[in-house]
Formats: structure tokens, sequence, C-alpha cells
């Protein structure tokens, strides 16, 4: 099965959105096993599309399109797609029925326009839209099937998840399927991960894995094409235990877990209570932090001391300290750390101090300098790093970095 | 002059990475007049991707791939076009020199592989690459342009910009330029702002108008065909003022500018300082606010009180008042506000409480609900909100909400 993604937009050409949905239709159909060969993007012009629609029928078994299904003129999809497998347009009163509730339930009067959306090629198969008003459609030509979805991707997610995917799932069940798993990183540069697992990464299919690198996180990929998910995950299960036994505990977690995720579920295992005070990373571990769910079990305060006044009034830093060794030292770090933990009562508290830049670099202190601090109930641990990248990125990595060491401590 | 970009690499066509690179070009090239007419992605397939490059040449002016570029087996860009256009390889002594060089500065010994990148189609002219290995190519053939760039963004935007953008306008300058502005609007629904520009997004090219919504923000966004950046500016001038008129100060800013940035430009202005005590948002705010290379200079403190008894130990609320209303209430909100501006010593104080969910709602206090206080050297101003949304949607909400209280404050 050789599918083709054709994503319809004038948008798209002049680049003012991004083609999400391209990458999201391609990883689903992967999982399904169907090998998906071309995508294109086509403005919204009716010739040049029927044109792309009829070459694609050539060379594809499964066509899906995307977008151009609104209710205006400029949505030119369905009428290509009519040109090129001739066949007419009946109005489908289901479809109509939903198009109408849509409105009635918002309170609003239904655009005449949109009467339009209620017009169906004859004999397509409708994808039910929860979230907007255009129906996806599913139409079948000559063994191949033509898949309009609609543009704005909050439709045509649950649209796939719901609809498309169980349908070809049913449709294509005796075939194979991709399942994949990410192994998350931190602590490690790309180089290092590479080094230590460069035979992995040239496994052959059926069993395959690619390394990808993101500021202060490298992820591996493992695919494994199977007869289903249950041979896949016995597949992936010994490779996986491979890399683990290579990289060890640099890995924080697996597929959608994020950093804070990982430490918030250890915070709770362990019964233990986090405090933070932040100067260069400005509130964005706390922000991390607090973007989990249940966070405020664990969490209890944050401080972001951003000048040497509020250090000295709010986290007892004493003026002497600052002026013999500087807002940006061990000495600051380790006070942070330590007075937040007593401030917030807590079992642990993180300190951070450091010049994000572009501004605040001296002869000895350099832009991406950063002292993290770990104050426990036994002891304080400050290290000492210098990162590199503009002020977002020192912020990320620094914040990415406390976050670790937290979890290394408490997994040790 | 119609282009035509064709991205490479399999990584595309199963979805692990996101196609960002055809939006960008398509953006530069239409800031310079060029209309993109199709993107297409094939994967690191030769025969496939000399198709590609084949039908491309038949119908498009410009030809411009990305990826493929790399030193290894699997990287079939060159080859393909060498396929097409018929004309050799030779070894370009300079590039070798470059390549050399990029190991050198990072005292790495040069993999072999990479003599490679130094092969390159006979006449082309070369794009030097700054970050990576792999050199930028035009190649002239039958009064079209096929021009081979590199995959990574890293890579591919300095040299577009730096190298290819340049050689293009020279060669197009006689041609017509887009030239756009982004308007940005927050405060005000995506229905509400097309309500009062309806007429206005109808407008007629060479001067058309579109409208993006994101959370909490939409924007206009003018587009003028004109024969240089000169024209194009008067021709948008009288738009925007319109839109101005129209659109009031829920408008905050233009093209890059953040609502954050905003609000450290006016706290400079007028020599005014901030201090925020968070509640749901978790240090949203402040990381948002310290995002601002120089905020230290009006950024004093952050708290973020996550739990009831930082909130009285930390920021002196009165257990009686959060018994009484509630840690979301309005009582609080002032309290958080008030008292965040007197520790901080700041001319303003920000106090936000609210529920950012999925947790914590009761009858009377729905998901979403929001207090924001706004503390200043003469009142405290409190106001309500129910946002809808996940927890980091109302998260980021709140916080737009609230820096935009700020900002009209500040400009009143």
């Amino acid at each position: 099965m050789q599918a083709q993604i054709i994503s319809i937009g004038t948008e798209l050409l002049l680049g003012h959105i991004t083609n999400t949905n391209a990458s999201y239709l391609s990883q689903k159909l992967a999982q399904l096993g169907i090998d998906v060969y071309y995508h294109q993007s086509v403005g919204d012009n009716p010739l040049r599309l029927k044109n792309t629609i009829k070459n694609a029928l050539k060379i594809s078994d499964i066509i899906i399109t995307t977008g151009g299904l609104g209710p205006t003129i400029d949505d030119v999809t369905l009428g290509a797609i009519v040109a090129v497998v001739k066949k007419g347009f009946v109005l489908n009163k289901t479809v109509l029925k939903d198009i109408e509730n849509h409105f009635k339930v918002r309170n609003l009067n239904m655009p005449y326009n949109n009467v339009r959306q209620a017009y169906i090629p004859k004999g397509a198969i409708i994808l039910k839209n929860e979230v907007g008003t255009a129906p996806g459609l599913i139409i079948k030509y000559h063994k191949k099937l033509l898949i309009a979805l609609p543009g704005p991707p909050n439709e045509l997610i649950p649209m796939t998840e719901k609809c498309l995917i169980p349908f070809l799932k049913a449709k294509y069940s005796d075939g194979w399927i991709i399942k994949s798993k990410l192994i998350k990183i931190t602590g490690l540069p790309e180089s290092a991960v590479n080094e230590k697992v460069s035979d992995i990464l040239k496994s052959p299919p059926p069993l395959t894995v690619g390394i990808y690198a993101h500021p202060a996180q490298v992820d591996l990929k493992i695919m494994a094409k199977a007869k289903d998910e249950k041979d896949a995950d016995k597949m992936i299960k010994p490779l996986e235990d491979k890399i683990r036994k290579r990289i060890g505990n640099y890995i924080f977690g697996v597929d959608n877990q994020t950093l804070e995720e990982i430490v918030g579920q250890l915070l709770t295992k362990y019964h233990k209570t986090l405090s933070i005070a932040e100067s260069c990373t400005g509130g964005f571990i706390s922000n991390l932090i607090t973007n989990i769910s249940g966070s405020s079990n664990y969490f209890k305060l944050g401080i972001i001391v951003y000048n040497n006044q509020s250090k000295i009034s709010q986290l007892k830093i004493s003026p002497k300290i600052i002026k013999k060794y500087g807002a940006v030292s061990p000495e600051v770090a380790q006070g942070l750390a330590s007075v937040i933990r007593k401030l917030g009562k807590t079992d642990f508290g993180l300190g951070i101090t450091g010049i994000a830049g572009p501004g605040g670099a001296t002869k000895t202190k350099p832009i991406g300098l950063v002292y993290i601090a770990l104050a426990s109930p036994k002891e304080i641990i400050v290290y000492k790093f210098t990162f590199i990248g503009n002020r977002t990125i020192i912020k990320l990595k620094a914040a990415s970095v406390a976050l670790d060491i937290l979890r290394k401590y408490l997994i040790k």
C-alpha cells in the first residue's frame, strides 16, 4: 500500500502556516504499515489541484487531501475531486443536519454558504466532523482510495483518530504495523549517545533505530515493523534493554514523558516536596513543574530573585557574600537552595544563579555560566555549568539540568 | 517566475520531522515576489527523486531542493540532480578546504566520507555553509535554476539569508516584491476582530489582509505587492491606520513583537518596576517577562505560592481570608498583588490566583476561573475571568491577560 498526502491551501505556499498535517498523518499511516511516498502542497487553484490529484491516482493507492473543504468559493477540493472521479454531488441530509446543529448549539445563525458543505460526491463515505462543519470523505475509485480531510488540525486530528484510522485498520488489518518507542536522554551530548549505540543505529529493518537531538535532550527512536502491537513490543523489548544497559540513568523517560513529569512522579513516590529559588532561569523551572497536573502536592514555593536587593531581602543572602563572590557564584547558589528549602518547609530546595545573556558577562564570568545548587535534608551540592546558546536556550538548558540533578538524586 | 520546493528525506515521509524549511523558504520567496506553486516531499530514493526533479523542471522556473546533501550514501540529492542535468562531478578545492577547516577548528578528525561533499556538479555556483559541511549549490539549466540547500534549518536559514536571497534579488531585481506587516491583537476573540474588519479582509490584490487566530491572540497580516519596500510601506500605511482606528488599543504590537517585550518597553519608558505573585500560572508570567534581555532593570521579584501555606507565610495572606473566600477569590488576588508590590519595593504588583485544572474545581468555582489583580501606587484593581482550555492553555491565557492588563494601565 502506497500513500500520498496532498495538502491544499495558498497559505501553505506563502509560508503563512507550516504543514503539520502531513507529518501527523505520515506518523499515523506508518503505524498502520502504510508507506507514504510523497507529500505535496498545492494552492487553492482548481486546475493545478485537479492535475495533482490525477497524477497521484496514477502512482499511489491511497491519496489523502487536507484542506479546501470550507464553505466558500475558495474551497476547491471537492470540485477538483469530482472533476477527476467524474461523480456528481448529492445533498446529504445527515451532514446538513450536523451542520445546522453545529450553529444551533452555538446560538448562531447558519450562513447560507455552509449548505454547500452538505453537498457530497455521490457514493462517498462520510467521516463525521465533531469540531467544525466540513465532513471528511472517503471515495473509492478503481480500487484506490481518495480521502478528503479538513485542514484545521483541531478538526483533522480527532477525525483521523476516531474515524479514519479504524477504517484503514479494518481494511488493511492483515497487513503489517509499525510501532515506535522513544527513549529520552538528557545529560549527554548527541555525539556521546551516538558513540555508545553506533552499532545499534545500524540495525537493519524490521527493527531500526534513529537518533534525534534537541537542546539538552537526545531521543533514540526504536521502530519495529511487525504483525501486531504485541509482536512489535516483543521485538522492541530486548533492544530497549540493550540501549538502557549502555546509556544507564541518562535515560529519563520514554515516549511522551517529560523531565518535569518524571521528577513529579519521583517526588510523589518518595513523598518529598520541593521549593525553587531562580535567578537567571526567571521562573522557567517553576513553570515547567507546575505544568504537571497535581504538582501542588509536591511543589510548594518558588521565588524569582531578579536583582541583588531581592536576593538579600527575600532569600537572606548576605550582601557581603554578593560583594565578595558576586551574585553568580557557588556561594549564592548554595544560599538560594538552602534558604528556599527552609522558607518553603520542603525536603528539597533548588537554587539557580547564572548569566543568561546577552548582557551581564564579565572577564571571568562568561555568558552561559550557571551555578545550580540542590539542598536536601542531608547536604547541599553545588554544580557549575557553562551553557552555549542564546538567552532562551540557556534558560532551557539550565532548567533541564536542574530538574535532572534532582531526578538523579531521587533515584540514587 | 514560478518556483517549487522539493524537500528530501524519508524522515519527512515518516512524520518524524515537520517540514519547516518549505514554509520558511516560501515566505522568503514571496517577499521577493516569486510565486511558489508547489511543495513536495520525497524520500531518500534516487529514482523517485530524479523523476520528481525532472517533472519539476517541466513546470517551474526555479526549483529549490532541501536536504540530502550529507556525506553518506543515503544522501542522494546531488546524484539525482546530476542524473537529470547530465553534468559530471568535479572536486572543488575551496569547498574541500572549508570542510577540512570545519573539523580543524573543532579539534576533530575529518571522516573520509566528508570528502564526498566537496565533489560538486560542474559549473555550479557555491553557497557557503558557515554552520555545517554541505555547501549549497545553484545550477543553471536551460534558463531555469536548480538550487540545492542543506536540510538542517540552522544551516539552511543563514545560507538563505546571506547567499541565496542576495543572489535572487540581484537576478530578479526588476520584479515585484511582497512585503507583509503583522498587526497583533489581544483581548478580542477572532470573531470580534473579523466583524470589525470584515470589509478590509476582502481587500483585493495588490493589498490583501489575512486573519490568524492563536490562543489569546489574533493577528491581521497585511500583504502588499509593490515595486520596492518603500512603495509597499506607502501602500500598507493607510490600511494599517484604518485597522488601528477600528481595533484601537487591543493592538499590542506588530511583526515579531511580543506582549512581554511591549510591557518591558513601557515599564522602561515610564521608569516603572514590577513584581509578580503567581498561583495558578506557576511562574509562567515571570518566565515570559525574563525572556526579555534587560528585564532585570524593571522586574525585581516573583513569588510562586503554590499552596495555602506559602500564600500565608510568604505573602501574608490572612488564613481567615482564605478560609472565608477561598484561595481562588478576588480577596486573595488583591492581597497577592498588594503584598508582592511592597515586598519587591516596586511600582506595580500583579497577583494571579485561579484553577488551571484538571483538578481543583468546585461547584461554584469552575476550571478556568482566574482572578487577576494589579496593584499600582494609586489603587488595586481586580479582574475576574473564566478561560476555556486545558491546563497549559489556561496558564497561557491567564498570563497574556495579566500582561495585557498592565500594558493597558501603562498606556492609559
